[in-house]
């Protein structure tokens, strides 16, 4: 391959070991951190770039988002001949298989609740729930969505699955489009949020939607903040319809003090952190991508800006 | 069939949905909850009986523990006829399978460290562990132990498994009996206990086997808790060769609120609730085989009091 440049400018990332990776895994590219006024490169690997980098970048060939949601990158005025690539699983499937199975089984087995009498010092034993009073339905079914579904599957949780156009996946009930929405949702108790969030998509937790919910709903939200209207599911926890709330993101990260949430007894969140980008197997799918588009093939993860992801 | 008589004499247990489960299934049966000096049963159903209940019922024909461990049966008087049958799975592999995922995903994701940052207000990142540095081992790999390894191979672990005699589980590295229980201890970070109680098991989590785990070693004991020696635990973890325990059993249960596990901050503990008896399943699988035996044929689950399990 003729020498190429890429230009590295991602917040909140310690550059260097990620310019290590991806000069040991392309020693025939010259990589660097952006510096405003710098040079002009072939391709960008970005998180969370000022429009600055892209308005002294006009000539970009590929962009690589170092994360799976592309949302915050579409509102800013990107090169229109570039390739924008978001990563794809990259160690991120597993993870949030991970987080929301161990949401789900403890919601389901009431270990919080377990802990919190521990916590009390008191050694309590309630019931044990119904596995079929508990369907659990999953909104998105990407890489991320099909890996969650599935490992709820596993655990022989009825699931369904809900996305744009029908998906057959082992084990999962699925639902499709607008036309299926309502189906989905009243066939659900737990739901979890995997959607990408694009203008179709916000606010697409709302009062409507989270009332359709099966009696005792709690909600599971691990996409971006902006699905959510944050009052509105304050009201149907204080209304009693939900049982509460597991939330890894918010509109505002990280989220403000004053939030009602910290406050809220049955909302459990956590800081941004259900599936993490992991440096060397993102490294590694980018390092791929990029030469397989030098070469004229084409990759997975391109996304359609019309689209939204 | 002709008809028979069925005894059921279980502690904390409420008898009345027990009852009308097995009048519903065993139309033939003579099915009552035993009181001193009660007619002589064909069969009886038991959990934690008194001594006195066999010195009454010397003549049973089957005796079905309802659950899987028959440790403290063993430990009494009973009919050498007998035949002795413990639960096999019943519902209770998938929720020992969820208890122990949830258990080893909270530590490798350092989830009560970010509960408890929650807590205290603070929004808090960590970097990410290693999955290649967290192999976990699963003594035992009866119907529970099985599940488990494979749900923890599900989500990408490193799985080793001990047991008497070598099992072939898919994602599972197995080792087997007394010459590779070190390997098998040096091989791992989190250990998991679904070993059967018996004299050769008692204690086998002690001073001397924790410390062959690898630093920063985990102990998730779902088994008994006469397995473990606790004050080895405590001083591997003050040393800091163990990060901590996540405990279900325990030598008295309740656990006594003197005991120094209760406010280890190291320790999580649960009130023996990772897989609870779960009655509809439970008949039906006494029925099948009280209806197998009855035809004189064999059945699953038949305990070896030599062995002890």
């Amino acid at each position: 391959m003729t020498p190429f440049r890429i230009s590295f400018c991602c917040s909140n990332t310690d550059p260097a070991p990620w310019l290590a990776g991806l000069r040991a895994a392309l020693p025939q590219a010259n990589v660097s951190v952006w510096q405003p006024g710098d040079a002009l490169a072939d391709y960008a690997v970005v998180w969370a770039p000022p429009q600055q980098f892209f308005d002294e970048q006009p000539q970009l060939k590929g962009i690589f988002n170092i994360g799976a949601g592309v949302d915050a990158l579409l509102k800013l005025r990107l090169p229109p001949q570039a390739t924008l690539v978001r990563l794809e699983d990259a160690g991120m499937a597993v993870q949030m298989a991970e987080y929301v199975s161990q949401a789900v089984i403890r919601h389901f087995r009431d270990l919080e609740t377990y802990a919190e009498d521990v916590r009390n010092g008191h050694w309590t034993t309630y019931p044990p729930r119904q596995r079929s009073n508990f369907p659990v339905g999953v909104m998105g079914l990407g890489a991320l969505g099909a890996r969650v579904a599935q490992a709820l599957a596993h655990f022989e949780f009825s699931v369904n699955g809900w996305s744009r156009s029908i998906k057959a996946l082992d084990g999962v009930r699925g639902f499709a489009g607008a036309a299926q929405f309502n189906d989905f949702l009243a066939s659900s108790r737990v739901l979890v949020n995997l959607l990408p969030l694009t203008p179709d998509t916000a606010n697409i937790l709302n009062r409507d939607t989270l009332s359709r919910l099966q009696p005792g709903g709690y909600v599971i939200n691990v996409a971006r903040g902006a699905h959510l209207v944050d009052d509105d599911l304050l009201a149907l926890i204080h209304s009693g319809h939900l049982a509460g709330a597991l939330l890894d993101v918010f509109r505002t990260e990280p989220l403000p003090s004053a939030h009602p949430f910290w406050r809220e007894p049955q909302i459990t969140i956590t800081p941004h952190t259900s599936a993490r980008t992991l440096r060397d197997d993102s490294i590694a799918q980018i390092v791929g991508k990029l030469d397989a588009l030098q070469r004229g093939h084409s990759v997975g993860g391109i996304v359609d800006p019309l689209r939204g992801y």
